[in-house]
């Protein structure tokens, strides 16, 4: 969705008229415009702004970078602002989650400092759903329903065998303090004993007893057990699920937390296990998208563009909710200082009074996010995700670092 | 794809008139039929039967249990005949791969030594696709489809990244001994460079030393690599990459080959990597299908009644390729009896003369069966699978086993 997000604001800039001359997109985020690394999106048509809508990954490419404290590097400061000032920008937006939204306020208070007329805006966007702020971030909605979907499909394929021992099926999903995407499964169970039965998430310290049990009522019943769990589940001492196996040399055995519950399964219970474990695949599908998260993930990119034309700086479209059932949403602003580097968890209303599941209200916030499909235009059988390359803006500056 | 060609049949039926009473469906296999565990599929409308048809799973059950030999149970055989008896069964159809085939042939035989009015029909199916005699089998091209796209999903997911050190990503597929899944990745790269960088199939001896060599060289050209590794990958002595660690104690570490080669990776060239195991989501992927493969797997279903109609015994419909490119495909029958048990495997041709690929010829060949798309009806923004649950046909038998 970042993808999207970026073609709404390509779109919006290239609607405002005179007053945007052109949008460059910088590589790799922000080490882009730190050395220079920048593009003309003036090269994309309207043709390729609509398959960059559905691409996954990110076009421009994306950095896991932070900048450092102004006192602490004021030349990283100095040379950013001398590339805004040699390619007359005005306006920087950024996508992104938590880190992404602490560099917008950086950079916006650099700005600010130093008196160069910038609007630094923060754009949405994480799969894991994570930000404050905002009802939902574009990313999660697609990766809720690629992944419900996934459940709902393996839980058929688990229901259609047959075998005397029980057996269970563990899908391991992004998540590493927020269990987001995790309870984004239980959209899956369209009817009581529906996959998934147990979900395991890293806002509730994992019991192992009391998960075993429920694992064995649910075999006992049906035959077989489908169990999510998020890849930062942890026990009640804060140590990670994944690390659990140690050898006889003492050796941590590294393996996802997927496997570990599997395999904990099968060896405390005998139960036959599968395990799958989806990876990038569950942020990348764009082939089964949230068609409420595309529209959000344009909307905030296009709202972006807007704010900057309005000479807002340091803050952040977000979505907020104005009914659940019909969905209906606006976009807000939000102020980025205010929300950078918070966390936001699945709140514990929104899970059974046993965690292990989602209750109710989890569901009714949840279910509207993956609605409506969007099917991808395809060549060959396969979505057409191929964009023609940008031309490199000419560098005025020498190298960074020298 | 099972319940696609389930769907073809029935409705195959339902247009035959008179001659066809009643469509029966043995729960799990040949074990329901065994145990007279029968539903009738009567109770489905149209709109179910459409429903039946796109969704994973198998609807009435599956089970992996081959009959004895004859000579060695024939009690086994009479209990069948008694069930086929008392329901007045005239045709069996039965749906699967290899192990299947190898049922359909024994019941055949079975019947005419005591002179059972039977007409015992295969219906192939199988995502790995390695039954003989057809140029490809149902449920491998909506697998095929789903992993090929998977693959350009979360290679540009892997593009989009940056970092210092290289970094790997590994997609581990189905296939025990046959690389069809793993090769029909290869279609997912749209231009030089693009994900599967390598192929790891079990048809091709795995060779560490080259297979690191090759990694190197896309990595030091590009700064990432994406391998697709197929479950049953194995060594020039026939053992099991997945069986490859041993810790202190000298335990195998259970561990998938996918995982396997992504440690290998990280250890020997110090690279990053992210492994992904699709598991059952490869071949439960409603939401994604191939309408090539659901044509076909309708197809055969149809084929199959008209078989019984027509007194074919011992046979089943299987697709023959009448030309690649526009791909025009027709049903002919073949004999169970010669190609059950048997296990088609990759040609050679079809890999690159390093084994470490697809050749132009295999893309040829692949490159079709993955075409079209089937969006699924869907509800709440997940495909509708929900079906009726069938009445049971009252058993007029004693149980078994008694």
């Amino acid at each position: 969705m970042i993808n999207a997000s970026a073609a709404g604001a390509i779109r919006a800039a290239r609607a405002a008229g005179p007053r945007i001359g052109r949008v460059l997109a910088a590589r790799h985020g922000v080490l882009g415009a730190l050395g220079e690394d920048l593009v003309d999106t003036a090269g994309w048509s309207d043709d390729d702004l609509s398959r960059l809508a559905q691409a996954p990954g990110g076009a421009f490419g994306s950095c896991r970078f932070d900048l450092d404290a102004l006192a602490d590097n004021p030349a990283q400061y100095d040379r950013l602002f001398d590339v805004f000032a040699a390619h007359r920008i005005g306006a920087f937006l950024y996508n992104g989650g938590n880190g992404s939204m602490e560099t917008v306020a950086k950079i916006s208070a650099a700005a600010r400092a130093r008196a160069y007329p910038l609007r630094a805006i923060g754009v949405p966007k994480t799969v894991d759903n994570d930000l404050e702020g905002s009802d939902c971030s574009p990313g999660f909605g697609s990766a809720a329903k690629y992944l419900a979907t996934s459940m709902l499909e393996a839980g058929l394929d688990l229901a259609a065998m047959s075998s005397r021992r029980g057996r269970v099926f563990v899908m391991e999903v992004m998540g590493r303090n927020a269990g987001w995407l995790a309870a984004a499964t239980a959209l899956a169970a369209q009817g009581p004993d529906q996959a998934p039965h147990l979900i395991l998430v890293p806002e509730v310290p994992f019991d192992e007893v009391a998960f075993l049990a429920e694992v064995r009522l649910v075999v006992e019943r049906i035959g077989y057990c489908a169990v999510t769990v998020a890849e930062g589940l942890k026990r009640a001492d804060g140590s990670l699920v994944m690390e659990q196996g140690q050898d006889a040399g003492g050796h941590i055995q590294l393996g996802g937390a997927g496997q570990c519950i599997a395999r904990l399964v099968g060896e405390r219970l005998g139960y036959k296990y599968h395990w799958s474990i989806p990876d990038y695949l569950q942020r990348a599908a764009g082939h089964w998208r949230s068609a409420t998260d595309h529209a959000q993930a344009l909307a905030v990119g296009e709202a972006a563009v807007g704010y900057a034309l309005k000479g807002r700086d340091g803050v952040m479209p977000a979505i907020r909710r104005l009914s659940d059932r019909p969905y209906r949403w606006d976009i807000q602003v939000v102020d980025v200082a205010a929300i950078a580097n918070l966390e936001r968890r699945l709140p514990a209303g929104f899970l059974r009074a046993d965690g292990l599941h989602v209750s109710a209200e989890g569901l009714r916030h949840l279910r509207p996010l993956i609605e409506g499909e969007l099917p991808p235009t395809t060549l060959g059988g396969l979505p057409d995700y191929r964009l023609p390359a940008l031309p490199m803006v000419p560098r005025l500056l020498p190298p960074y670092p020298a």
